[in-house]
């Protein structure tokens, strides 16, 4: 199924002592409709904050379901709680939402004009000091590949293997938004927020497009800049190999 | 000065018994400021509902304002209501938001998918039924000109004269989204919206292309479709000579 929501409506993805989480809205939805207990497994957690446009989760259930009903039955749970169903197929019963995911892929939005914004207040970083996107793609180019991200991620963060491939990292200004998006496998914890608030300092002047490398270099946290905040941040989706489609299981439902 | 402000939070643009209006929380937001009566005028008198990026007003005043503070003077009466002033020069005396504006813009946001949705659904009308942006844009560049467009305007506008000139009006589909924009020296009286409605009748194929020529040859409003929802409107902007650029006159404050 693939899921959108709004991210100040949840304290993030993940099941967790504070409620409400999406993971456990959806778990708790399909408690009721499947009269089982139901692990849902998404492709990534994201943070308390941060929006999905299509966050992608899987579910194993014994009772038989139909998919139609069974999206119209989660969405009347979530009525009115930031979250919506847009699309429930079957799959391959070997298919993983996180592990058999190729790619995730994110938009992280800064508004940068010195007035505020009514309509963009909540879905972008507001920086009021002109930034320059050109130095800020020249970084983010330097930053593409597979490299040790040490430096780009969480002290909190539990991943054994800090080496990451960044396949995408573009920065593109459209009038007063500069549009961040970041293309992986697989990101670390609070990686793409730390990179944002590395380049900001890059647009800002405060540090030159190379000096991404020594930071990258250093793998210490504490040379990389802010992490960004959440509400700038959308998970757009994940990409899976083609044998999981639909399509190829669509008549055992 | 431009005013950026979210349509929901509003009963339009101009002064009238309902409130809150835009232009009268700014003419009173003046009134404090300057100590005396001021009239706000603006290029576009947007409905109930209607959001703006760009909304462009002027106003006279015999008090001598500094720009900045005044800017920040109205952003502090207005916090929180729903609208921010982004731009405040000064400009020639003759300069009319309203009547001297080259031409108008806006887009038109349209959901086309099943689902509903969290991040959308205060900013763009939601249609289920499957829409042919294609043949909307067919039918789109038929109604691009001059012409009597009686059809398209509300039973209530009051312009003297029906005919105007439809410069641009482009249909494009990203994803789920179909967004129109147009531009006119001056619209009608929700002419925006009749005209989105229209085109919602030729995407899901209840009238083709060809038959919005026959609408726009009836001149009656009762041919064309309906008046599209007004929390899928956004004026952009409008356009002025550029004699009334603020550089000319910025030394003069």
């Amino acid at each position: 199924m693939t899921i959108e929501y709004k991210g100040d409506a949840f304290y993030g993805w993940q099941r967790q002592k504070l409620t409400p989480t999406v993971q456990a809205e959806i778990e708790d939805a399909l408690r009721v409709i499947a009269r089982e207990k139901v692990a849902v497994h998404g492709a990534g957690r994201t943070d308390a904050g941060v929006h999905a446009f299509a966050q992608v989760a899987h579910f194993d259930v014994q009772t038989k379901l139909r998919c139609d009903h069974t999206m119209l039955g989660i969405n009347y749970f979530l009525k009115g709680k930031g979250a919506v169903i847009t699309s429930l197929e079957p799959t391959a019963d070997n298919f993983h939402a996180r592990f058999s995911a190729l790619s995730r892929s994110y938009h992280y939005f800064i508004l940068n004009r010195r007035p505020s914004s009514v309509l963009q207040y909540e879905h972008a970083w507001h920086i009021m000091k002109p930034l320059n996107h050109e130095l800020m793609q020249e970084a983010a180019q330097l930053l593409v590949g597979y490299h040790d991200f040490s430096a780009f991620r969480d002290s909190e963060c539990q991943a054994q293997n800090p080496h990451r491939t960044l396949s995408v990292f573009d920065i593109i200004r459209e009038g007063d938004v500069i549009r961040g998006y970041l293309k992986s496998r697989a990101f670390l914890h609070h990686q793409v927020r730390i990179l944002m608030g590395t380049l900001k300092r890059v647009g800002d002047g405060t540090i030159k497009p190379k000096d991404v490398l020594d930071i990258l270099a250093s793998r210490e946290r504490k040379c990389a800049g802010q992490t960004a905040p959440p509400h700038g941040l959308f998970f757009l989706g994940a990409e899976y190999p083609e044998e999981y489609d639909s399509a190829h299981y669509i008549d055992q439902f």
